[in-house]
């Protein structure tokens, strides 16, 4: 060990990057946490903050509060523009209008930046589809969605009456099956007596998905509960089919025949593919470390990258060698960034203490989704549930997850709120999500 | 009475158009309210959402959901563009993208169009200075009043480190004697242990007023232990101050014998001056009423137009011409706007039913004020209260006032523990509030 203190760098303060952070509590290093937002949010949720169950401020919680008694951490509001591999560098560009130094050193790096959605390929069409990612892109949607229920009350025209009452999901995994299924509670339950010229029941939710089959990372079995759970919500469930086109007035879908078909409606919602942070990328250009067609690069069984000890990539934006060298895809949720971050944080105090390390191997703890209201299905070591007792064990499992005492306390109330009274509290259409 | 049903258009969903509209409940009318956002704000508690204390979602009440069973009433999601008296017309322009009617036909009409802070002639201060006056200014005064920290945080220059945690309050209302306060926990308590290159509890917290003390609605006695619960959370107060200039880097100050002082600041909140909504002006020019600077118009004694016994206007954007025939202003607060409503709806009740009706009177309930923890001014009909016993009150009554039971849960919790972890919950920097 050298004499001054070994400087950490983590990119990223999600899942991943908060393990990290953690993980070094106590250790003779110095951290220092990059994000380009002050917050840490709980993805998993940000679909209740689209449909006006939770508000933004209930999921997250500021990274300085987080980490505002582990003294050796401190926290950055920048973006990464650039690394720097051999001079151990990261370049850093100004977030927020907030200053920033220009580069920060590390003795360890640790990147962590997540992934997006893709659109195959048809960037064009991100003008269209809104999406339930980041709080921004939530509270958007969630003021599409109402203000399309606003304008099906105000148009004289059927037509157009039929095509704001008209949403598409597209992507059938668990975040489009949790929207379309918000989406039906929304409209079945918490407006059915708000309108005076429409009967929000009469919505249509579209639910596309290009498999044979939603929640393709459960069981089949798992996935016709869904299915039908979705169907007693008025989902209506598209498999088999592609989007081939978005504008203004609606989607183009095709199935495996390549037949078409032209579904009116102004609001879409797009939870489908995963490209992964460009920071991926430029670690793999940098490194040589191979990348996948989703811009994922592949770490070493450690975590760390090809040739750079130093240096490790975790969460959704990596694939992981295995002991045979092949690289593995582990499913994009929040159990494995976390388990990645803790592991680097282990490798890094070993090293720090001269002690030999384990590669990473990743511990499925199940596999969690929820429909609705009582609705949810449960895989956890071959054990399937679904209805009330999956429902159950997803809320605990994500209120339990939930960082802050008062953001659980506040989610259980809320929740409970909506469970006995069908309502939703945060139902507010803001100035700047104006619908098409 | 015709055979037609009467039909109410309510311009406004604040305190004032909410008591009009559920003053109509039952009533043989048709009501149509018509405002330019999907909810009613809690405007006395906009402040804690800019200091993160609250969020959004829980000083907010959807509109349709106020009314969703008070069948003999609609919602229009949109912005009065004009009035035509004679043809007895209200005329829409459309809000978020959302379509509405060309114009609504009443046979009373109730505007309760509120006001907003005022510039006195300088607008192009408005560009500098953030407000907590709706939902989007509070949470871009958040992310400004966040974001300096984080640039005081960040800045390697001692200069630019002292403007940023510079915080200049202008106006000693109960608006900025809140702001101020809020601040000052903010940094005294909030954010003491988040930083490692700053202490928050340096920062400076200027509270500019131009007469010679703050809550000038209150008696002296209590002004002054305003001005010292403010001076403990690290305020300081500067009396006898107008601001006679704005830009990037500060404000200028001028005392009473014109000498002036330059402040350099990044973030100047915004409270004083109230310019009227222009709805006010609007009717005065139709109907020749008069209006004072503020662009208040003055109504009749029973709250109606001269010459227009059918439209009524309440709320801040009103001086009401008491039975001597001289117009008075009352203050600008929400029990105003609450008695005028409800007066608003008897007058129209009474009238359908043949009765008299008696002129509108204020009737004052007390004032309240809070600064800070446990620390609160209130003036109840010449009782006198301050510290604990009149920050109970003020938590009480605002508890009782917000609308919906969950509103009310939620905000005690994020009170509670607040006040026991010196805590603010809701601490995010939004992409759109970049501070300069």
């Amino acid at each position: 060990m050298q004499n001054a203190t070994h400087r950490v760098v983590v990119v990223g303060g999600g899942f991943g990057g908060l393990r990290v952070v953690a993980g070094l509590r106590g250790a003779p290093v110095e951290v220092t946490l990059v994000d380009r937002r002050n917050f840490h949010l709980f993805q998993p949720l940000t679909y209740q903050v689209a449909t006006g169950a939770l508000s933004p401020g209930e999921i997250t919680y500021p990274l300085r509060a987080i980490f505002k008694r582990q003294r050796n951490v401190r926290v950055l509001l920048a973006e990464v523009r650039d690394f720097d591999l051999d001079a151990r560098v990261v370049r850093l560009g100004s977030m927020s209008g907030v200053p920033t130094p220009e580069e920060v050193h590390y003795d360890s790096l640790v990147v962590a930046g997540g992934s997006a959605y893709s659109y195959f390929g048809h960037d064009d069409w991100r003008a269209y589809g809104v999406e339930v990612k980041s709080i921004e892109s939530a509270l958007a949607a969630r003021g599409r969605l109402l203000a399309a229920f606003e304008a099906a009350e105000a148009t004289p025209h059927e037509a157009d009456r039929y095509a704001w009452l008209t949403f598409v999901v597209v992507g059938g995994g668990p975040t489009g099956v949790e929207m379309a299924g918000q989406i039906g509670e929304l409209a079945l339950d918490t407006l059915r007596r708000d309108f005076r010229n429409i009967d929000p029941r009469s919505a249509r939710i579209l639910l596309v998905e290009a498999t044979d089959r939603v929640l393709t990372s459960f069981p089949p079995s798992l996935s016709s509960k869904a299915e039908r759970s979705l169907q007693r919500l008025g989902v209506t469930v598209l498999t088999g089919r592609t989007v081939v086109g978005i504008d203004d007035d609606g989607v183009t879908l095709a199935d495996g025949d390549g037949a078409t078909e032209r579904v009116a409606s102004r609001v879409v919602i797009w939870a489908a593919g995963v490209t992964a942070s460009g920071l991926a990328g430029r670690l793999g250009e940098l490194t040589g470390a191979e990348r996948d067609r989703a811009g994922r690069v592949t770490v070493e069984p450690d975590l760390t990258l090809p040739g750079h000890a130093e240096v490790f990539a975790i969460g959704d934006m990596v694939r992981v060698r295995d002991s045979n060298g092949e690289a593995k895809l582990l499913p994009g949720v929040a159990p494995v960034a976390m388990q990645q971050g803790r592991h680097a944080a282990r490798v890094i105090r070993a090293r720090l203490a001269g002690d030999p390390h384990e590669p990473f191997r990743y511990r499925d703890k199940g596999n969690l989704a929820t429909i609705g209201r009582a609705a949810a299905v449960a895989d956890i070591h071959g054990l399937k549930l679904s209805g009330f007792l999956a429902w159950m064990t997803w809320l605990l499992v994500h209120l339990w997850y939930l960082i802050g005492f008062q953001n659980r306390l506040l989610v259980l109330i809320r929740w409970s709120v909506s469970f006995l009274t069908h309502g939703r509290g945060a139902r507010l259409i803001g100035t700047g999500s104006e619908p098409r």
